[in-house]
This record gives structure tokens, sequence and C-alpha cells, in this order.
């Protein structure tokens, strides 16, 4: 997550107060809103959050386990007793749960990885074994395959570009990929797509391990047992439950075929530790890796093929089974018809104290506050909806199999989604629609640091000017807010934003916590209270700031959407997009006159198997008017809502209607190219970054992808999108 | 080294066809000159060099040695037996050799440093012990200490400076620092400096070793027994005899006593193998280093100060040994008081097959064929002189004692002084006074690449176009010329340049041969000649690149000396210095300013030690115009004698004397501020890197040793130096 920030922490408090008036507030209700949230401060108790945290932790709980059951019936029953209408709303859905996994050297020599995390005397939630969920990777394939390996760093694209330099193909190969780098799900998906037969994925201790710090139990960082389970679902095409694309997973919904489900990987893949990777990569052979690709095992890393073979094999019990969300309204007392919708996960892949366990108990600890303002009299003036949703972890399934089946009341009445996951100790992250970026910033410039006399704002900002290079720093000096990031995928709101077109927000703290517990035995609430939020100081904090942007869209006499921070953002990314196309043209017309005029091949080493890269096809100019002329339309009706926002407090039901079904018009139905369900023209998920956004993903996949006859029928969607947008906005300018 | 070349290889070969003259000659003399060339070529023989060179490196030869000696009469004798005078001129010079050596963990464990390097069964020459030098430091001082370990990283400043904001202070512990970055001297200079007791170095296997590539004997990198060995001396304050800077040492000179001689080190310092170093590290603890201060080791790289405290015993045997320069010289037919230089060292820390007789053999092959044409009737015009030089490996001792002794004759006589030392295989490597920069060039255009039917130089070219940066690129499109490299120190030129003001040149393959074997056991005939250069065919292109150089400033009817090259390139590191100066002060004003107001301790992380760094002075502006000035005299000078010397080939005994002597003006008698050794005030080796260079030395180093009020005099004396090199330059152009 990238801050900017201003040079001068002194001139900057001066220019931009934190006493303005909140976004779609008035003076007086500003003052009254501040009130309120005050109060709810009060209510918010890091011990009581602790003790949730410990219980919910105290076992393994993934879908489909019986202590996830009971994790979702505690939750339900605090909500229920804080006066939330609840229910627990379930789902079938397919899940694939291991039932053999092997992975063995047979050539040169010999061994059997153990595939397993150790029992430490110094966590006692680690001595669980038998209700542990084994590592794996859900949604690989079955499947037994025997071949070489060939080392594919992180199974990146550029990666495969440079295994193709040194003359190595994958085909009928095993892939061995480092972790990190791209979501995890590209590597097997990429490696399939390049003819390997088989994928192996581990974390190196370069990325995740002693390399990094001390490892568990003596630091936070992953010790040589840790294996990180994780999901390999085709998620860039869609998330949720495989058998029920964009439909919700109900009893007697239609269902596909598994073997219909494209989100299934095309080859097993099974995920180790270093000290299983250790003995693979020490048997491997041919050529030494890039310098930039080694790890930090103690080997010469090589790129094969071989001479190491291995067989691996991987069979799951494909299940059905129930996923259990829990959905708690509190109705708003003036526009019950306007949801504001707040949700973390619960399920975890084994005790999950982190992740999902730390969002969990802050988004509790503020909808038990929530509850007592409304006791207290202060109900909020919209619904607000909880959810914890279950099914996070294989693929986002409790929360997309709730959006999908209630998309059409969501689309009508969804005001925006609030999102947490795991969180820790240092800076507020905050991700979202930028419609929502000035209200973002002043709820970060109203909440204080735990540990330092300061808003949260300015000690990012502090760190932007510390740590921010020198166009960080320079644009900081002009903008009010710290630019808050676009969304791509990874946690829960991907249905209600990319889906649905439901203006989303993600918020956690992190930055000061190190990390080598994700998805391991060891995320347990020992390591999590230890090493990521001793006493959950951040954890009350998050409760602050997200309660504060709950009740604000609750409250908020006009919804706090504006659209200059839309307008400016859009602006950088259209530029992003002009010089990627701009770089990628100069460097391939560079890249195929040096191959073209031998230059290349003569400065090759030629005791050495790497060579030139392939010639590719130049990259043409293309026509960005129709995008920069909708992006000119966007910035004036920008200007002109901002004027007539500051000039009149007035609002109506129409223009709150008109306010929170903008981002709605950032969709469109026939969704992105190739993959449908991703409807959200502007943020998606990268089709080979999984995680990592694209913004005008249309517009940037296709010049990425160098499928350049597409690319001005996607900039004439991304413009038509924008326009829509100027158009409502200049509606609503002149309604006000 | 950086060369600078051309976007497009075909455009370059048409405007620069290789068929011009040579500088110096005309038409005629240039065809001559050229012929001769092809008849020395055909001397040159790899087989005889290979035998030369494994008859050499058959044994250890280190300075004080028997088999140093027999390598001395050997080469001696070759010499003679081609026709040379040969004479083997000694010095009697103060050298330390290991007498007990002993580096102990005494807690929180044991472990006793084997400090040992393995035979290998498969390099029948590691076998040998009895004459084997053990690894060391020279000129490390005496001494036994004891106390805790602080991990220094490279021990650079810019580490030290890290240190401080961890709180972490040396005073009274033992530094262990990584080998790299700097010259191994500036390790324990610095860190005594700081307040260290001793100083361990070893190298890590992130820069040397398993990570790098394979290790002996399956690959060519250091194995987890090899031991770099080196001096230690403080070679940027003089090299040579540590007793007698600035005199030759003979028997009867006079000597400081060993207490005075300030370039011993002022604690005592071991280099250790990374298998040594493993036990120390992962015994220490304290904060865990920053991310780009961890190596290759498995384990977590701690700051310290302790829990692991050590031993460190270190003493010496102080022997005045005798040093042997083999000096053969070739009497010019014509010009025989004008004379080229041309030396390679001859002594190595073991076998030394890469360093230094790689080189040598490529001296001794051209030495040959230069006597062959002689004997056919094609003597020099000018006088050669071949040094090969004993004792370089502990502080340039031999070339230096003799360039002290002789410096009268030296600066009278010498044309040039041309080196080189271990050479491998891949692109040439061209250092040198840039008044030699067109000679250089036009060299590595006659020659061409052993493996590429294509001259050295668009080998190099198209290396700096593949994977050079915009910038390189950009101006390759203008120069003619390869940028030659400045020389900072490092091999025997250093007293003929920096001491003695002769133009110098520096010359070696590389770059496409890995190097594990540097100083270590490992350096011998079996390691070079399977991994650095099988067949010594780059080596025998040394020796015909190495044979134009000499002959052609020997027969040159006008030394072959041009300044538009000079201009140049002081030009660009007049730019370099401003630049510094620039960053520096936007640096320095912007940091005080963040951590006046608070802003970094804000954006610390406040669960770590680490803290903001020390407020520093500000940086003044500078007044570059004296020097700014003097360039621009230096320019137009440049530009006057390339007009001049373009329509005349006229020449004369006067004009080649002050072609000559013009590198003599680059230097000033009171030498560098702090060094008066060091005369030359355009290349210097780095006060605080070593073998860095450092162009215009003075101005440069008071900048970044923040030294604000020497940098107005240091500027007058550049600017002098080069007002006076312009005024020789135009004397010049008026003579011709």
């Amino acid at each position: 997550m990238r801050f900017l920030a201003f040079a001068i922490l002194i001139a900057s408090s001066v220019l931009f107060a934190a006493d303005d008036n909140i976004v779609g507030f008035n003076k007086s209700s500003s003052d009254n809103q501040r009130a309120l949230e005050t109060q709810m401060d009060a209510s918010i108790n890091a011990e009581e959050m602790t003790e949730w945290l410990r219980r919910m932790s105290a076992e393994p709980h993934h879908v489909g386990s019986l202590a996830s059951k009971e994790v979702a019936e505690f939750i339900a029953e605090l909500f229920e007793s804080w006066g939330y209408e609840t229910e627990i709303v379930s789902y079938e859905i397919l899940l694939p749960v291991p039932k053999t996994r092997e992975i063995e050297l047979v050539a040169p020599t010999n061994f059997v990885a153990s595939l397993r995390e150790e029992t430490l005397a110094e966590d006692p939630s680690t001595a669980v074994r038998e209700t542990l969920l084994q590592p794996y990777n859900a949604f690989s394939i079955d499947g037994e395959v025997e071949a070489e390996l060939v080392f594919v760093n992180y199974g990146m694209p550029e990666d495969y570009e440079i295994l193709e330099r040194y003359g190595i193909d994958v085909t009928g190969k095993i892939a061995i990929a480092k972790y990190g780098r791209s979501w995890r799900g590209i590597k097997p998906k990429l490696a399939g797509e390049k003819g390997a037969i088989g994928t192996i994925i581990y974390s190196d201790p370069a990325d995740d391990g002693y390399a990094a710090g001390d490892v568990y139990p003596k630091g936070p960082f992953k010790n040589d047992s840790g294996v990180q389970r994780g999901s390999v679902m085709d998620m860039p095409t869609y998330p949720g439950d495989v058998l029920t694309p964009g439909r919700g997973a109900t009893e007697r919904t239609r269902r596909l075929k598994k073997e219909d489900a494209s989100t299934i990987t095309k080859i097993p893949v099974l995920p180790i530790s270093y000290r299983d990777a250790l003995p693979l990569l020490s048997a491997m052979g041919g050529e030494v890796v890039p310098q930039e690709w080694r790890g930090a095992l103690p080997i010469t890393y090589h790129l094969g093929p071989g001479p190491a073979k291995v067989r691996l094999k991987a069979e799951f019990d494909w299940n059905m089974v129930t996923a259990y969300n829990v959905i708690a309204r509190l109705t708003g007392s003036d526009y019950p018809d306007e949801w504001v919708i707040r949700g973390n996960h619960h399920d975890g892949w084994n005790h999950g104290a982190s992740d999902p366990l730390s969002g969990q108990v802050a988004m509790l600890a503020e909808a038990k506050a929530v509850a007592e303002l409304a006791k207290a009299g202060h109900p909020p003036l919209r619904t607000i909806i909880y959810g914890a949703w279950d099914a996070e972890e294989p693929g986002l399934i409790g929360s997309t199999e709730w959006a999908e089946d209630h998309a059409d009341e969501l689309k009508a009445h969804a005001v925006a989604y609030l999102n947490t996951d795991g969180s820790a100790r240092g800076f507020l992250g905050i991700g979202g629609s930028h419609v929502l970026e000035r209200y973002l910033n002043q709820i970060a410039e109203d909440v204080k640091d735990p540990r330092a006399d300061i808003s949260l704002k300015e000690r990012s900002r502090a760190y932007q000017v510390v740590n921010g290079d020198a166009k960080e720093r320079e644009e900081a000096k002009d903008r009010r807010d710290l630019r808050i990031s676009p969304l791509g995928s990874g946690s829960d709101y991907t249905p209600f934003l990319q889906h649905l077109g439901i203006a989303s927000v993600n918020l956690g703290f992190g930055g000061e916590a190190s990390d080598g517990s994700y998805h391991t035995l060891y995320d347990t609430y020992e390591h999590f209270t230890k090493f990521k939020d001793p006493g959950l100081i951040y954890g009350a904090t998050l409760a602050k700031v997200t309660g504060r942007a709950t009740l604000r869209l609750a409250n908020a006499p006009r919804l706090p959407f504006e659209f200059k921070g839309l307008a400016d953002n859009v602006a950088l990314y259209v530029k992003e997009i002009e010089e990627l196309a701009d770089g990628m043209r100069e460097k391939t017309g560079m890249e195929n006159r040096l191959i073209q005029d031998g230059t290349y091949a003569i400065a090759m080493n030629p005791y050495k198997t790497f060579g030139p890269p392939i010639a590719k096809a130049p990259v043409p100019h293309f026509n960005f008017a129709p995008l920069k002329n909708a992006l000119g339309r966007l910035q004036e009706s920008a200007d002109a809502f901002d004027e007539a926002a500051a000039n009149n407090d007035e609002t109506s039901a129409a223009v709150n209607k008109l306010l929170y079904t903008s981002e709605r018009l950032l969709t469109r139905d026939a969704g992105l190219d190739g993959r449908p369900w991703y409807k959200h023209h502007i943020y998606a998920p990268g089709f080979y970054t999984g995680y990592g956004v694209k913004t005008i993903p249309g517009v940037r996949e296709a010049i990425e992808q160098r499928e350049y006859d597409k690319v001005g029928t996607q900039i004439d969607i991304a413009a038509d999108v924008l326009n829509d947008m100027a158009d409502r906005i200049n509606s609503l300018a002149e309604m006000l």
C-alpha cells in the first residue's frame, strides 16, 4: 500500500485541520456525529476482544469443520445478545480436502517429503493434530504425476520468458515455484498453460523464513516445517463456489458438473515447506539460476530440467459442505432501505488467530459499540448489516454466494461494503473505491495512533515522507488526501465491488509486524499476541476506525461520496497506461532491432545457454482520445459537484440513491473480456497476478498481454463507463 | 568497468571504420605498423603460454619464498634467452607472515575456527601443505583481543551510519565484516577508527560462494573452506614497503621504525571462511540486520553486540625479505631515451595461476614476439622495459620500490606504463589515462574476439547496448570511442600513474568467468584452465592487445596522445561532482527538516531500536567556477590540438617530450590532502573505498567526507592542474 504524504507536517496540519465538517454532514450534524463516535470509543474494549480471539482460535476451524460451525454460532450469539436481528445463512458448496498427499524424489536419489508441520512445546495450540487441516492447495485437481523438476522462480509470465531464453521448456515437467510475487493460484495456472504436468509451491526462506528474521517460536517468521496452505482456484476468472458461478449456492440451485468448473486447476499442485524443498532443489542440475531468482537455502540453485525427478500424488475428497454466514442486521431508523454492509470472514485454515480473527474481533467490538449506541437512543439512520463470512479461504465463497444470492436487493439497497480481514500493527492501510477517498481520509484524521500522539493519517504521511520517492513526496505537497489504494482481490470485498458494483473499502493495520504464520499451523493465539498485536491495541484502534466508517455512512444526511478523488486517481491510471504502452513500444522496438542486427547474439556469453529474447510484434500507437475525453468530462463534473456540494447541505433520498448507485455505473453486465463475472471496468484483480490490482483492466491487460487488436474496443468501453459516471455526477450537481 | 556503446552496430561500423590511420602514425607508417602486428600475432602461442603457466604455478610462490625467487629466475632466463638486457633488481622489504592465528568463540558456546583450507582430490595442486601460506591479512598488527562481536556488513562508512541509528557502538568490540564492496584494508581501518579492537573478515556465500554458483571443484566459486588472503596495509595512504614511503627500499636506505609505519593496521585482523563464520554469526543476538545486509548463510543474521564473544589472536613474524623484480630492456633504435614500460607482477598468494600468472604469461608471449620482430629487423624505435614485479600482493611493493627508486629517470624518460594482472575470459576491460583513450580504442578495433568474428570493441559495444542503461545507450550514439575507466588502485600501475604522473593503462579480460579462487589455495592451474580460460584463448588475445599497445607506443612517429577524450571525461567528472554536492545538499536539507520537525520519529517503528538519522551540517553551495573555467580552457585547447594534429603529421623529439610529460602536469608535489604520496589530482583510489577510483579526488572527497571548508582550496588546485594541462596542449597545438 502506498500513501502519499506532505513534506512538512506542520504546514499540512495548518492547511488541512481535522476540524472540518465531516463530508456529508453540516457543522451541527458533524459535531453530533463526532460526539457519538467518542461515546462509541468508550465501548471498545481490547481485553474483551482478546478473550473473543482466544476463544475462537482455540481449535482449527476451516469451513466444513465442527469448530467452524461453532465459531459461527458463537458470533451469532454475540450479535443476538447485542440486539441484532441475526440469522445463519448457509450455502452448499464443493470443497476438496486432502486424502493423499505425496511428494517423493525418485531420482537421482530418494527422499520422501514429510509434508508435516511440527508441534512446538512453546505453543500449546500447535499440539492439535486430529482436527488439523493438513497443508494443501484447495482446488488442485486430483492427479499423480512423475517427471523432472524445472525451477520456475515465482512462476510469473516474465519468469517463463527467461526460461525460454535458456531453451528450457516445462512441457511434461513438474514446475517448482516459490511462493510470492503473484497470488498462488497463478502458479499452477500458468505452469499448466505452459505444458507442465504438476506444480510444487514452496516458501523460500529468502521471502518467508530465517532470512527475513527469527523463526517461530523465537521470532514471527516461518520455521522450516511451516507450509502456507491456500486456494489455487482460478479466482481471477470467478471466485466463490466453483459449481455455481454467478448464482448463490443454495440447496436447489443449478450446478455445473465438476468437470466443467473452469476454476479448478488443470494440473495437480501441492505446497511444501523449505525443509522439504531443500533435498529437491539440491538434486537439481542444469544452468545456475539468474542471480535475481536465487533464494536463501544454502545451495546453488539450478534451473533443471532434472536430474531431480519427482513423483507427486494429490487426491482429495470432493465434499459438499455447508458454509455458515452469520448475517446480523440493525434496521435504520430513518432510511431502512439504505444498507451499509460490513463484513469479515470467520473461517481460518486452522486456528486462524491472525487470519481472519484479528479482524473479526475488531468487527465484533465495533458491532457491540454500535448496538450500545442504539440502545442509548442513537440508532443508525440507515440499516447496518454485519456479515461474518464462512469459506473465504478456499475462494471468497461465503461472501460471494451471499452476494450472488442477493444480487438484486444489494444492487438496489447497498450503500457501500466495508471489509476487514487479518490485521496487525503499524500503519493504517486503506484500499477502496475512490468516491470514498475523502471520507476515509477524514476518518484517518480523527483517530489517533495508539502508540504515537498523532492521527493515523499524519503517521502514514510521515512514513511516506520518510520512505517515499521524490515523486510521491512532490505530489504530497499539493494533495490534501492520502491516496487510497485501488482494490484487486484477496478478501471478501471482491463480490461486492467487482461483481455488483458496490463502492467498497478494505481496512487494516500492518507494516510493523512481520508474518510467517500466514496460512500455517502457527497462526495461533500465542503467535498473534506475542508478535502481531500484543494487547490488541491496534485491533481496538481498528474497531474505532471501522466504527466511524460504518456510522458515518449510516448517519450522514448526505452520503459521503465525492468525485474529485475518483477523477484524480483515474487520471493517474490513464497516464500510467499511456506510459505502459510507450515503454513497451520503445523496449520492444529496441529489443527487436538488437535481435535483428545480431547485437544480442554478440553480447551473450558463449559459455552459457542463455540466449537473446524472442522478437515480439511491434507495439502500435493506440487512440487514447476517447478515454481522455471522457476523463476530461469526469474531471469537470467532479469539480461542478464539489462546488455545488460545498455551497449546499440540502439532500434528499433521490440524491442519496444517485450517489450510492454511482459506482454501479462503472460496471458493465458483459463483464471483462474473457471473464464475465468481473463487471467492474476500473478495478479488477490481474488475470496473471491474482491479488494485484489492475486499474482500467480491460485496456491495461489487453496492452500487457499484447492483444493489440482488443485495445480500441476496451478503450471505448472504459470511456463509456467514465462518460456515464460524468453524466451522473452532472445530474447530481444540478440537483444540489 | 562500464563501456559506452552505439545503438546500432551497422551504423557505427560504417561511421567509424577500423581502417583509419593509427593515432600518431600517417597512412604509410600505419600500414607498416599493422603489418608488423600481424607478424607479431603469429608468434603468440597459447600452448606455450599454458606450459609457462603450468610451470610457474606448480608451487606456492609468495614473496620471500624460495619458489618465488625461482619464478623470478625463470622469467629472467626467458627474457635473457630472447635477447633482452635482463637484470633482477631486488629490494629489502618488511613482510609479516603468520605465526599464530586463533579465532575462538568463547561465549555463549565454544567453537574454534579451523582457519584451514581443504585439500581436494580433484585438484592435485591443493595437496601442497608445507609451503602453503596460510590464510591471513598482511600488515595486520599483532594482537590478542577478546570481545563481543558486532556485525558491520561490509564495514563501509555508510554501514556505521546505519549501526549508529540502531544505537550500536563498536567501541571495545570485535567487528565482523563481509568481504566485498570496498578494498579489504578499509574494513579494519574504519573499524579501528570507530573504536573496535579487532576485525574478522569473511567471504559470505551470497557474494562469493554457493549462492553465486557451484563451488570448487564442481564449479569455480568459493567452497566453504576457502579463505581470501590479502593485504590490509593502508594503501590509500601509501603503497609499497611500509618502512620506506617515497624511497626505494634499497639495502642502505633510511627506514622508519615499524611503530611509525602508518600503513600497518591499528587493530588485529584475520580472514576466515564462511564455514568458520557460520558458528560465530549463529551465536549472535540483538536486532535482526537490515534486509540489504543479510548474506546467504542459512541463519537469521543479527547485529549484536554479542552474546557471541570471540577471542582473536594474530601474531606474525615480521621478516625483512628480498623482493625480486625482473627488469628486461630492449633499447630503442631511434629514441632510446623514451621508455615504454610494461609490467605484470609474478608473486602469488599461493599458486597464483590466475592472479597474477594469467597476465604474466600474456606479457611473456608479447615480449617474446616483440623480441622476434626485433631479431627479424624490426626493433622498436623507443626503448621497451618489461617489469615482472615481486611483492604486489602484500601492497604493490616491488613495483612501488622500483618506481620510487628510479623516480627521476622515470619522470624524465617514461612515455607510459602498461599494466596487466590476472585475466580471464569475456570482454576486454580497459582502464587508463584518458589521453590514451583513442589509442586504446583503436587497438580494441584491430583485435578480434577469439570466439566471435568481430572486434573486441564491437563486442564490448554490443554488451553495453544490450545491458547499459538508457543514458549510456543515448551517449553512445554520439561518441566514437568506448569510454575507458579511470584508474583507482589494486595493481602495479599505481606508483607510475599516481605517484609519478606517468600516463598508465590497465588491460584484462573478464565478465564471462566467475571467480571464487581469488587469493585462496584454489587459485591453481587446474582451476584456471578448467573455469577461467580453457586453452588460454583469451590469454593469447590479451597478448595481441598488449603487444599492439606496447609497439604502437614504441613505434609511433608522434606519440599517440590526444586530449579530447581527456577533456570529455573530465567534463563528466566535474558534472558528477556538482551533482554529488547538489544531491547531498538536497538530501541533507530534507533529512534535517524531517528530523527537526519530528517526522522521522513518528515514522519509525516503535517496536524496534532503529531510530532517525543524526542531523548533519547543511551542505553549502561551492564556487565551482574556477574548475569550470579551467575545463572550458581544456576543451578549447583539446580542440585546437585535434585540428592541428589532423592537418599535420610532422613531429619532433620536442613535441613527443611535451606529449608524454603532459600527464605529469596533472600532479602536484604536495600530493593529496593528508596523503602526500598520491600526487595525481585527477585519479586516485578512494580514501574510504581503497581500490575504487575517485576522480578529481581532492574536490570529490572533501565533499563526500563533508569537509566543506576544504572544498574551495581543492577546487583551486584542480583548476590549476587543468589550466597547466591546457597551456601545455595549446603549446603543442602551436608547435604542430
